[in-house]
């Protein structure tokens, strides 16, 4: 439905019965005075050459640190979120040896294994190369791990929030492929980290040579420091382990290597004891952000529901949300553009009766990929899996007005 | 053409010759010591709830303050800026008494005058209401006036940099105004900021029923107090002036109120001494960001020509750049995705000989609007107007590697 003429404006106004829901939830005009009272009469603050937040929002990131503060990741606060940009403040972070500082003056990226003519690129090279940019999200593969149960995060960010998505901006993997020149019997590659531990992933070079990008900027500015400054792999759908963060080394191989972060971590355990190795691709999920967890309704009234989507699979085709425990579901509006491997912004009307309810949204992806619920993603993976939990999340409205996850 | 498989990757190589022009621009490999001097041994800065850019990076808005540093314009550093989004930390300022320091809580929009219902609304309820997300440029009208001449700017921000790009999260404004009940007869509004000056501005009811914003989302996160918060106008396409900040006061009302901003300023006079007023919409305007003005080459070789390119009346359609003075011209490659009134990215690979050369980009929107040249605008607005220039830049490559704008 349109809202941008004066015809479809009123057939909206009727549709959500606008006029009878709002009038309990706006206030009737009062003498301008109300008005006045925030308006200051003197000069504000002047001019600046690098701005910031105002003082009065406080939403930030969820620090979780083992031993070393160094060493863990903190969360973003989805619950929090407009529209589908994560401001690069909040991205997520997780450090296996803390943010290397680095002189992107100093720093080299070096891609040699099997390849005719191995390279190694200043930050100079690299930004004289052809680039794009492209909106993409993030996920740790340990996204939702608390959502296997039985004791689930109480909000979206301690639930979700090792996911965020930004435009990222770089150069086509592929290439710098090219430039080097694969040589025959190469299957994989080995991307390396600039940080203490040396991170590394192994990463099938079907995938660097499709969409990966070697990624300099982020929402428009150098990508920050914990993101991986001055240069990351940025490899869309793909789990966030794999998008490695300053980004020194690219070896061409022929086979994985089997490296601490895809062996000792990042693998599922099957309910037959076996486990599931190299399971890259973020399946489809989605959530509802408002109103999510922790979050308080003031009233009985008019409220619009709206969350986030995504597939590591490509775009989202469809968000149904349901306000009745999943008894009926009804197609969600998607904020255009609707973009492959990127967030999705989706958005319900619902009228709130005060009485207890039960929020939740399912997503399908264009592959037709449903997203399951806890019971039938238990029913497949078992309860040893600690990764790539993309189940539904249930959020019980009390009639007061509380939110909590279930 | 797609960089998306092996096929049109080797295409491209071949199609950009890289291999013989990088091999120039690239460092043949050398001992992996070089690289292992960026790679530092001990732990890095530890995780953090509300992350900055790096010590490394400093660009900035340039500050332009009249006497007093409350009042007057800040410009973003286009030529550093990655893909269609501005972050929000460098977005433009333009102010006339200063940012007002406004606490949310006591925030409140009125909504009055013709209409059935006047309103006041707090930021809650507007929280509540149908929001939609999407990206917009804003353009100040003043921007590019030193390009009418006969002194140009020498770079790309002080030419150009009263211009940036968000994702904007807000209500429709005719949702409200479809909530108070607009009377019969009324065909403006007047928008008032809570700036001490008050700011105001007069705008069709036509386009306020179409698809302008109430917003409070900017980036992701809250809007930014340079821009607004928590409330602004965000009117598509129109003069930046008009998408009114620290939104206090709709006036739905039968007339413009001739207020100091559109008469005083914001209007355009002509060669036979009349004056164009309410000149709202944004005209189609592209620039190249690299190479632009004050940058330097390092040596002849393989570059990728990038820009901006955007138009207040829809979607860019085309782009053309040029490298030898306007002489032939080629189609630019445009990013994904290309989004009604806002930025987009375009790029060109280019083969630098180490002579001289004239670089430019002129673009087209969705009405077949092209960009003019700097003689085509005179032609027909003169040289009395200040604002509204829309006119192609040419930045002018010496052999020493230095562009200068001419």
């Amino acid at each position: 439905m349109s809202l941008n003429s004066n015809d479809s404006c009123s057939d909206r106004r009727r549709f959500l019965g606008l006029g009878a829901i709002l009038g309990g939830a706006l206030t009737s005009c009062k003498p301008t005075q109300t008005v006045e009272q925030a308006a200051p009469s003197a000069l504000g603050k002047p001019l600046s050459a690098y701005g910031e937040r105002s003082p009065f929002e406080k939403t930030a990131r969820l620090v979780g640190a083992g031993k070393n503060p160094e060493i863990g990741s903190t969360k973003t606060p989805l619950q929090d979120s407009y529209g589908i940009l994560t401001p690069a403040s909040l991205h997520f972070e997780r450090h296996h040896s803390g943010v290397p500082r680095i002189d992107p003056a100093a720093h080299r990226l070096l891609l040699h294994g099997m390849v005719e003519r191995p390279l190694i690129l200043t930050m100079d090279d690299i930004r004289r190369l052809p680039s794009v940019s492209r909106i993409h999200f993030i996920e740790c593969a340990g996204n939702s791990g608390s959502e296997w149960g039985p004791k689930t995060a109480p909000d979206a960010q301690r639930a979700h929030g090792l996911a965020s998505c930004s435009e990222w901006t770089g150069v086509p993997l592929s290439i710098l492929l090219a430039e080097a020149g694969v040589r025959p019997g190469a299957s994989w590659i080995i991307a390396e980290g600039a940080d203490a531990c040396h991170m590394q992933r192994s990463i099938p070079l079907k995938k660097a040579n499709d969409d990966v990008l070697v990624a300099f900027g982020q929402n428009g500015e150098a990508i920050r420091p914990e993101q991986g400054y001055p240069l990351r792999l940025v490899i869309p759908g793909f789990e966030g382990n794999t998008n490695v963060k300053w980004l020194r080394r690219i070896k061409v191989v022929d086979q994985p290597y089997m490296t601490k972060d895809e062996t000792s971590k990042y693998t599922d355990l099957m309910p037959d004891g076996t486990a599931r190795q190299f399971t890259f691709e973020m399946e489809a999920k989605s959530l509802v952000t408002f109103p999510s967890g922790g979050q308080k309704l003031t009233g009985a009234g008019f409220y619009e529901i709206t969350g986030l989507a995504w597939s590591g699979r490509g775009r989202i085709d469809r968000v149904e949300v349901s306000t009745d425990g999943g008894k009926t579901w009804q197609n969600a509006r998607i904020d255009e553009p609707r973009l492959r491997m990127a967030f999705t912004r989706f958005r319900m009307p619902w009228k709130w009766d005060g009485q207890e309810a039960a929020l939740q949204s399912r997503c399908t992806d264009e592959t037709g990929y449903v997203q399951p619920s806890r019971e039938a993603l238990v029913e497949v993976r078992g309860l040893n899996s600690q990764f790539h939990n993309n189940c539904i999340t249930i959020w019980k409205v009390s009639p007061d007005g509380g939110v909590h996850n279930v």
